[in-house]
């Protein structure tokens, strides 16, 4: 087991990462010690992984709540569904909330935590490859609004994030491309060698081979935690982590979250901020070729026939990185060098916008 | 004007309080410097107020959002309302939220922007001696459910509470009773001088009188400000705020949040949360009815003939202070001497509740 800390004073808090974890009981007792429990999961992950889980929380018998699967039911009436369960079962501010899944279980669960009762701990036990590098990590949580992704929520950092690498090996082809575009993301932002290992190691990735996913992980986790360690709320540099996904975002709110992963828009949102910080002139086209390979080789998608430009723009203005009327947004001098900015050429982003949508 | 601080750090604020605040341009420049803003508002105090407060913000011009007024609308459905406006006008991260009532109006706007984007700016503008006094400091904000009282909510803290007293002019005479329940509350915790003030002023406090009402104001905010000050997320001795209010909580979520303002009911709780500490030996029978007599002469509710022990003891269980399955209870050991507990007989608190319910 690897163990790394996210550091934020009296709210610091561990990630946990190695095979099996979910079947520890000592883990589990150690990191969760609350007497009262509520896990959340969904209809997907609770047949595989909800038995072990209980099995070591025992003789703890937590309350159950499972949702259905999917980004469409990310929205205040799933959270309003597990408030209500949480009420009536009088779970006490000294609960703790289990989110047992992907990144969707984890925002609502966590957001979940947060409002109930002002708010109570919650532990991240993410099951997908996005859940486990990127949104179990940092204390984002939330749910979507037919307006916007993520429009609301709060920061609340969990307690610990026990991150079980078994889990992947059920996770579907699709899935595990989708958490390649957040690992592909960090070595973007501030990593060059990071992202050189991963043009090294693609093929092995997408063969989930488990020593090299774990590495993945773990440089993922690392560098986000660095990251939120310095900047919890986002006031600067946190802001980097949005590489890609204001027009990920987008691409999300305008298709209602049900035509790609999270994942797969932020893949799309990747090439088109690689794309445009080239229209800039940031980036040289040697650099953009190898991001769109890199994102192709891991079967990201590139070209979005069904989001028409003007669409995605009406919706990348609400978006929250929106300044005085002013869109920010984040671009790359270089590969592992981004940067935020609101000084581009409006010209710009339209061109990108019609180059890889519509 | 009287200036008081909340000191939190990086997020301490002021407390302004005087007679006019809301027509000064110039105060309102200075303390709410966003350049997008939305007035949250209810269909009582907008057409009192709400054309002066504008007037000061020209020439921005805010969005205006107003509640049905009333305990029974802050609720989850009242949050998702205001959500939707605010995404709907597009309101950026950088905008601050303008609360202009009573407690209701200040929870559910704290709240909402609590998690608007994951938590914007407000401000708190109390209109009514209850928020005034108590609501509108210590960044507290929520909604009920049915299951029971701010069940759902952050703690989220304004930037500045603009007190305006010449709103109490207007302020019906059973809103100006329910004030004095908090007020009264401050002097039982741990301000035995303060109470006798107020056993020699409470005639001149129901008259309206504006010097002395702005003294009990300062105080209150006072005591509340140190509080909090030191205890923000009450892990401590913020709980001893919530005097009287396991009891009040109990009776508005039986009564549906209908039938009794909460100072009402707090002045309810008040009593028996002194008539418990008298059952337990910790009270003496004449502070106990010093508490009576103020309460009474304030025009508070003493019995509570609609509500059944057994429901009340029902709703209390599920309220923020159990901790270990174990209910804990804000008591009296003297006027102005509060303390928190676990250790009580169980008859003493049915005793009390047959003796004022029911």
């Amino acid at each position: 087991m690897q163990t790394l800390e996210v550091e934020l004073g009296s709210r610091s808090y561990p990630i946990l990462i190695g095979e099996g974890l979910l079947g520890s009981s000592a883990l589990l007792r150690e990191h969760v010690p609350a007497r009262d429990l509520a896990v959340i999961s969904n209809t997907t992950v609770a047949p595989l992984y909800l038995a072990t889980l209980l099995a070591s929380l025992a003789p703890r018998t937590p309350l159950q709540i499972i949702l259905p699967d999917g980004e469409a039911h990310k929205n205040l009436a799933t959270l309003a569904r597990v408030l209500d369960v949480m009420v009536s079962n009088r779970l006490g501010r000294d609960c703790a909330v289990l989110a047992l899944g992907g990144g969707v279980v984890g925002d609502v669960a966590g957001f979940a935590a947060a409002c109930y009762q002002r708010g109570v701990a919650y532990v991240q036990l993410p099951t997908t490859l996005l859940a486990q590098v990127d949104s179990s990590v940092g204390g984002k949580t939330g749910v979507n609004h037919p307006g916007g992704k993520n429009l609301i929520g709060a920061f609340h950092q969990p307690i610990a994030v026990v991150t079980d690498t078994r889990t992947l090996s059920s996770l579907p082809a699709r899935e595990l491309r989708a958490g390649l575009a957040e690992i592909i993301k960090y070595g973007l932002i501030c990593d060059a060698p990071f992202f050189i290992w991963l043009e090294e190691h693609l093929e092995a990735l997408l063969a989930g081979e488990p020593a090299v996913l774990a590495h993945a992980i773990r440089r993922s986790c690392e560098i986000k935690a660095q990251i939120v360690g310095r900047d919890e709320r986002e006031q600067g540099e946190r802001a980097l982590l949005n590489l890609g996904h204001t027009f990920g975002h987008a691409l999300e709110s305008v298709t209602a979250y049900r035509s790609y992963l999270h994942g797969e828009a932020v893949g799309a949102g990747l090439l088109m901020a690689a794309a445009m910080s080239r229209e800039c002139g940031f980036l040289k086209v040697e650099e953009l070729e190898r991001v769109g390979r890199l994102l192709e080789r891991a079967g990201l998608p590139a070209h979005i026939e069904t989001v028409a430009p003007a669409a995605a723009l009406e919706h990348m203005r609400i978006d929250k990185k929106v300044k005085e009327g002013r869109m920010r947004l984040v671009l790359l001098r270089g590969i592992g060098d981004a940067f935020v900015t609101a000084d581009y050429p409006e010209g710009a982003l339209m061109r990108t916008l019609e180059t890889y949508l519509g």
